[in-house]
């Protein structure tokens, strides 16, 4: 199945000047959490297949606001993640642990 | 000179609890709309030549406080950021247009 993994970056905004944007906020992270690893705030390295990739973007589509709030997906060519520079506290995900969808 | 430039796309997390951390977010971004385009808040999409990554690296290190501040470069293969998928409200850059640096 390996050959089927594919490398993403996920960054989003999403407008948090009413409850409901900021119950989206969390959404949207819970559902970046459940597929990749948070490097920052709003940004998320995941390694996955196609198909998991369009089960997040399905969920992702679901949650936005799509008036107010943006997410981007990077798909990025395979070694990419593992090249990424990092300056001052950022961390260094292990893309080798299990992931669970 | 087209053959030496890459694409960058740069994130970050500033610490702006304090004002200090405020006024580093504020420089950071102006530091970011000098080399390329905002795409959301706090992530940029770059397309530089080497000299010109190294000098905005250089900057970026001055500017952040390494302790609570986080900064992530990825260098990505010629035509991603032409792929990107946006949901919602996301912009879509020109690379076209002139940079000044």
């Amino acid at each position: 199945m390996d050959v089927d993994l594919m490398e993403l970056l996920i960054t989003y905004d999403v407008d948090t000047t009413t409850p409901a944007g900021q119950r989206r906020l969390r959404q949207v992270a819970k559902a970046c959490e459940g597929a990749g690893h948070r490097v920052q705030k709003s940004v998320f390295e995941v390694v996955c297949d196609p198909a998991q990739r369009l089960r997040l973007e399905a969920t992702l589509t679901e949650l936005i606001n799509p008036r107010t709030d943006s997410i981007r997906i990077y798909q990025l060519t395979k070694g990419t993640l593992a090249t990424a520079r990092h300056l001052g506290a950022a961390t260094n995900p292990g893309h080798h642990d299990p992931l669970v969808f």
